[in-house]
């Protein structure tokens, strides 16, 4: 029972106000793949230019993530650099070069496509979350599709299209706003649905996320962090955990009650990534370190 | 055992996008008393001008409400006019009028001190809270301040004070920020806890409220609205409601528990208030209505 996460991989410059780092691992489908291999088997799809450290590679590698759908270009891979602000909120993007991003058509290897139960559609272009999706056929029993505010903008269509083909919808809530026309981030969630995922997770950074579904809600808060280091992939480290972890139930069908305990589960992994650059802090995590978090967090959510 | 709340009460012109009253029953100590009555027996200490409309004063009789310290001035009432924008987290103040609030010095009946359990210094000039707390004596087991903004720009000194002598403090996100000069809300709330008060509330609005003990913390999200019609009043009546919760407990000191149920059952009065204009929604609330979204919100937050 594993997961395929298609998306993006980049070499990442991030700043921050206290520190710096360049050729960092970065990118959409790397962060989710990290994440979701903390609980299930994990496939990835994306591209990688002749630039792309072995070190990244290997990270990969040491997490027994399946890479035979990752295309290896002879181009440069697609490099992002950001800095963010005292308030860690407010990030700039310095610099955006898709590289071999550009003109790349995702292609699922066969060994990939027998084991998938979940197929995470990382934040990607729309026609190529179709693509996967028509390469895939009807196997895997769960779709995810994660967007951005940039599709939303020019390729509404075929984010439109996609909808229907999905069982849940995840974006952040100015994407919603965005995408709805509303100021009401729970009538956004609402409405979404009603596009064609059974179910919407809207993302709210330090203010957690919340689940739609049929005449049934949950809102998760974040796990409080007094210091955030850097929150790069905090969004898709939390629904690669969402992913991995519903995989790990070795079922087809999930119910609102496994969506919730997922949620509950990506969001302390995206607790995790917010402590270090990249995704270092996954790397060395513990089961007993996930555990204990996980308990507290419980603790500071429950009432009487 | 009853809840002895000292705050504004004002005469309130609230403009929304779709609908528009003027003369609206307004003020921190007006939306906390009404909350709290839900819960346990309110006294009010506050000041109203000749212009305040009997009916205004019928809806506090209604509920019981001790008025014994409400001090009638020949002067006008405290008036506050103000417009939301489409999204609702964008409020302008279009005029503010202190009137007899400028001068007032709240006075405590003798009526009110015996039977005060909690103590709810809604917010108020810090100098007002002080004087409320001189007059109350060691008798309260239990006592909470709200604050605003303008109290910690140009009486930052006698809140300091203040902070000293409470159990609790409550105040919004953005003030957490600017007094304690950091965009991290999470280490605000641990450093206001610092200064004095045994513990926190930090209100977020939609995105709900956080609560701040020595080890402790709890996370509530918000009640999930469609549709906000007039958030005005909805913090009062979250402290409100938190205050006069624990003062029906039935005992002197409150444990976490005790203060995270309270801050369920605020958030529920709070997601009432923003219903309808004003404290309208309050005033036929049964307890089954109260009940039965306690019960719903439950289930918005429970996961395994």
């Amino acid at each position: 029972m594993s997961v395929l996460i298609s998306g993006s991989i980049a070499i990442d410059h991030v700043k921050t106000q206290r520190a710096s780092q360049e050729n960092l691992l970065g990118g959409s489908a790397s962060y989710a793949a990290i994440a979701a291999s903390f609980f299930s088997p994990v496939g990835i799809v994306a591209v990688v230019g002749h630039d792309f450290p072995d070190e990244h590679l290997e990270v990969f590698k040491a997490r027994g993530i399946n890479l035979d759908g990752i295309e290896f270009s002879g181009g440069e891979t697609f490099r992002w650099s950001g800095e963010y602000m005292e308030d860690m909120n407010d990030r700039e993007t310095l610099s955006v070069a898709l590289n071999v991003l550009e003109s790349w058509q995702p292609s699922v290897a066969d060994s990939q496509k027998t084991a998938t139960t979940v197929n995470l559609l990382a934040n990607s272009h729309p026609l190529n979350q179709h693509a996967v999706i028509d390469q895939l056929g009807a196997g895997p029993g769960f779709t995810i599709a994660d967007t951005m505010d940039l599709w939303i903008q020019i390729s509404r269509h075929e984010l439109e299209s996609l909808l229907k083909r999905i069982d849940l919808l995840v974006l952040n809530d100015s994407e919603a706003r965005l995408m709805m026309d509303t100021p009401n981030v729970v009538s956004a969630g609402h409405r979404l649905r009603e596009m064609g995922p059974k179910y919407v997770i809207i993302k709210k950074g330090e203010h957690g996320a919340m689940l739609f579904g049929e005449n049934e809600f949950f809102a998760c808060p974040a796990f409080p962090l007094h210091d955030v280091f850097d929150p790069t992939g905090a969004g898709d480290s939390f629904i690669g955990g969402f992913a991995g972890y519903l995989a790990s139930l070795g079922k087809k069908g999930y119910n609102f009650a496994d969506l919730k305990s997922g949620i509950a589960r990506g969001t302390i992994l995206a607790s995790f990534t917010c402590e270090s650059f990249s995704t270092h802090s996954l790397h060395d995590l513990t089961p007993a370190a996930f555990e204990e978090r996980l308990k507290t967090f419980r603790q500071y959510c429950e009432f009487a």
